[in-house]
C-alpha cells in the first residue's frame, strides 16, 4: 500500500470514454489499497479552443485574464473524472489549484509553485477518498488564478508528490515509456526500465518530448521517483530515479537523442583577439535569440572560426545580425547552413568510461559521415552532422552501443 | 455619475462578436463617468454542452462536481469580456464568484447567497476599473464552488447591486423590456416604462419569462431599482421599482399574462364534509406535484366539486392519484381537462378600483368565452378558459383595459 500521485495528460482524458477508462484504472489502483492523488490536464483540444477565443478578441490578451480563461479547461476535467469515479462507487473529490491551495508567484501564464497545502488532501485520503486535482494551475497570494505554462500539469504532479512525500509520481501519457531512441527512426529501439534524472534531462532537452523538462528537474531536486507510462496499454513504463550507485553494471550509453530544429552559423576568418566571441554573441542575445551549441577552435595565423547554432525559426534573423557584426570586426565570411542536425549519446555511465567519444566518432566515420561540430558535457556527447545522415547516424550509434540489448544490470 | 450593475445573459455574450459589442456598450457607460460592475452568464449553449458531458458520464452526477463543472462557463466569459475591454483601453478586472467572495450556503446547484464582500470590488472601482463578475456562482464557507441554479446570474446582479448599494441594476436580455402582454399575441402590445416589483412578480410567475423570479423578489426586498433592457437595440427598457405612491393616475391594469402549461382536474360530487380538501391534495403534494389554482365552491345537497390545476407534465401522474382518492372518498367522478389556459390581468391599481373584475368578465362573455375557474389576489385576477380562446381573450382584455395607450402618468 503506497501513496501514489498519477498524472493523466490531455490525450488520456480527451473524450468521455477515455475519462471513463482513466476512472477504471484509478479504481483498480484504489482496490489494491493505494492512496491516490490524481492530477489531470484539460481535455485535448480544449486549451487550444480557449486560446483561440482569446486570440479572436485580442492579439495581446492580458496574462491575468488568460489564466482565468484557460484554467477552466482542467476544472472541467476534474469534475468529469470525479463523476466517472462515483459511477464506479469510488469516493472522490475534486480540487482546483486554488482550492488545494497551490500557492504560486504572480508570474501569470508561467508561474512557479511556492508552496502546497497538503492538509485538505490528507484529510480526504484518510477518509478513503481519491483526490482529483486540476493540473497546470495555482493561485497567488492575492487570490489571482495563475497557470504554470503549457504542459505544466506534469509539474503539478511532481510538486504534489514532493509535498505529500508520495512513494511514486506516475505520469500517464500516450507513449509507454522512455526509449533508447525514437522508435520511428530505429525500429528495434528499446524501452528503458530505468533512467537517471540527469539522463532524462539530457534526453528531454534534446528533443525526446515525453516529459516536461521542468517537472524532471523538480523531481530530481526533491528526489521524487517518477514513472512514465501509457494510459492506453499495460506495462511498467520507465522509472526515472536517482543514480543507483551500487549498480556497477549500468550501460555506458542509455539513449540517443536527436534534433533537426537547429541551424548553424559560422563566422569565418575572425581576428583571433580577446573579446571577439562576445562581440559576435552579444547582439544575438540582445535580440532574444537563444543559442545552443558554440564551438571555437584555437586560432591559426591570428585567425579563427566561430560557429554556433540557433533554432531554425530564428535563423534568418540571426544571420542578418551576424553579417553586420562580421563586417564590423573584419571577418572573412559568414557561412550559414540550415541542413544540419544534432545527434547526441547520453548516459551517466560515460563519466567513468574513457573511449566513448572515440567509439562514437569511429562509428560515424565508418559510415562516411563527416562531423561538423562536437560538444560534450559530463554525461553526453553531441555532434552536428549533415541532416541527410540523421537516420543513418542514429541507427549506427544505436548498434555500436548495443542499445537494443537489455542491459544486464536491469 | 452613478454606480451601475449591469448583467448580460448568455445570448448577449454568445459569440466573440457579441462579447465585443457588450464591451463597447460598457465602455460607453464608463466614458459617461459611471462606475460599473458587470455580471455575465456563460456563452449561450456552453452550460448545456457541459451538462451534456456530465450526462454522458453519469445519470446522477454529484451536485458538488456539477457545480465545479458548470461554473467554468461564466469563468470563460469574464476573462473574454475583460480582454475585449482592454482592447478598448478600458481597464477591467475579472472575478469568479469565489474570488469576489459571494458566500452561499452549501446547497449545490441551488445555493442561496448569504453574504457578499464588497471590499475588493470597491477598491477596483476606486482605481477606475470596470469590475467583471461571473454570474450564477458562489462559494460556501468550506471553499466549495456552488451555483445558484439556472438563470441565477440575474440574482447575482441584483445581490451585487444590493451589497454595493448601486443606483440601478440593469438586466440586459434579448427583449427590450416588459410588455403589457406578449406581442406575438397582441401586435400592439406596449412596452411599459415602469412596473412595480409586485406586478412584475405576478407577470413573471404567470409566464412572462423576462426575469428570474428570484431576482425580482430579491430586488424588491432590498429595494434595488431594476431595469430590463435589450443588449441589441437602444432604448430605456422597463424600470421595475417600488410603487410610486404619488403617482395617482397609474393605470388600473398594467399587463396581461397567460399560461398554457397547465391542466385541470375536477373531483365532482365530493361529500361536503370537513377534511375532504386535504384528503384530495395531500397525496398529490406527497408525490411532489405542484398545484397552482385551487377552487372549491359552496356545497349544495351535501355535495361539492373540487378543482385544481397542475403542470401538464405532471397531469397523468396527478390524475392517477386523484382517481384513487376519488374512489376512497366516494366522489362521483374525476373530470380531467388538458385543453385549458390561464389568463390573468395584473395591476397594483386594481387594489383601489372596484369593478375591474366585472369589466374583465363582461368583456370575456361578450366574446362568447365561458369562464371555467376564477381566482384572485390583491393585484391580479386569473381565469381559466378553454385553450382555443387564449388569443381572443388576451386581445379583448388588452383592448378593454386600453393597454396599447400610453398611460398619462408615465
Amino acid at each position: 500500500m503506497a501513496l501514489i500521485v498519477q498524472k493523466y495528460g490531455g490525450t488520456s482524458v480527451g473524450t468521455v470514454e477515455r475519462i471513463r477508462a482513466v476512472a477504471e484504472k484509478v479504481k483498480s489502483f484504489r482496490d489494491e489499497g493505494h492512496d491516490l492523488v490524481i492530477v489531470v490536464s484539460a481535455m485535448s483540444g480544449e486549451t487550444n479552443r480557449l486560446l483561440g477565443l482569446a486570440r479572436d478578441i485580442s492579439s495581446e490578451p492580458s496574462s491575468r485574464e488568460l489564466d482565468v480563461l484557460v484554467s477552466t479547461g482542467e476544472q472541467v476535467t476534474i469534475a468529469l473524472l470525479c463523476m466517472a469515479l462515483h459511477e464506479l462507487d469510488c469516493d472522490a473529490r475534486s480540487y482546483t489549484g486554488s482550492q488545494v491551495r497551490i500557492l504560486t508567484d504572480s508570474a501569470h501564464t508561467k508561474a512557479r509553485i511556492l508552496d502546497i497545502s497538503d492538509k485538505p488532501i490528507r484529510e480526504d485520503l484518510a477518509k478513503g477518498r481519491v483526490v482529483v486535482v486540476a493540473g497546470f494551475q495555482g493561485v497567488d497570494e492575492n487570490g489571482n488564478i495563475t497557470t504554470l505554462g503549457r504542459g505544466g500539469s506534469d509539474t503539478t504532479g511532481v510538486a504534489l508528490a514532493a509535498a505529500l512525500k508520495a512513494d511514486e509520481c506516475q505520469i500517464y501519457t500516450d507513449v509507454d515509456g522512455v526509449y533508447t531512441t525514437d522508435p520511428r527512426v530505429v525500429p528495434n529501439a528499446r524501452r528503458l526500465e530505468k533512467i537517471t534524472f540527469e539522463e532524462m534531462l539530457e534526453m528531454a532537452s534534446l528533443g525526446s518530448k515525453v516529459l516536461q523538462i521542468r517537472s524532471v528537474e523538480f523531481a530530481g531536486k526533491y528526489n521524487v521517483p517518477l514513472r512514465v507510462l501509457s494510459s492506453f496499454t499495460e506495462g511498467n513504463g520507465t522509472l526515472i530515479t536517482t543514480e543507483d550507485i551500487e549498480d556497477m553494471e549500468q550501460p555506458i550509453v542509455s539513449g540517443i537523442a536527436f534534433n533537426r530544429d537547429e541551424a548553424k552559423l559560422t563566422v569565418a576568418g575572425v581576428p583571433d583577439i580577446p573579446g571577439v566571441a562576445s562581440r559576435i554573441l552579444t547582439p544575438v542575445s540582445d535580440a532574444n535569440i537563444e543559442v545552443d551549441m558554440i564551438v571555437q577552435n584555437i586560432g591559426v595565423d591570428n585567425q579563427t572560426d566561430f560557429t554556433f547554432t540557433v533554432h531554425r525559426n530564428e535563423f534568418e534573423r540571426a544571420r542578418r545580425i551576424v553579417e553586420g557584426v562580421a563586417r564590423d570586426i573584419g571577418a572573412r565570411a559568414v557561412i550559414a547552413d540550415q541542413n544540419i542536425c544534432k545527434v547526441s549519446i547520453v548516459g551517466v555511465g560515460m563519466r567513468s568510461h574513457a573511449g566513448v567519444a572515440s567509439r562514437m566518432f569511429k562509428s560515424l566515420s565508418s559510415e562516411g559521415i563527416n562531423i561538423q561540430m562536437i560538444s560534450t558535457s559530463e554525461i553526453k556527447i553531441s555532434v552536428v552532422i549533415d541532416e541527410k545522415y540523421l537516420e543513418l547516424a542514429v541507427r549506427a550509434l544505436h548498434d555500436v552501443f548495443e542499445l537494443s540489448k537489455k542491459a544486464e544490470a536491469e
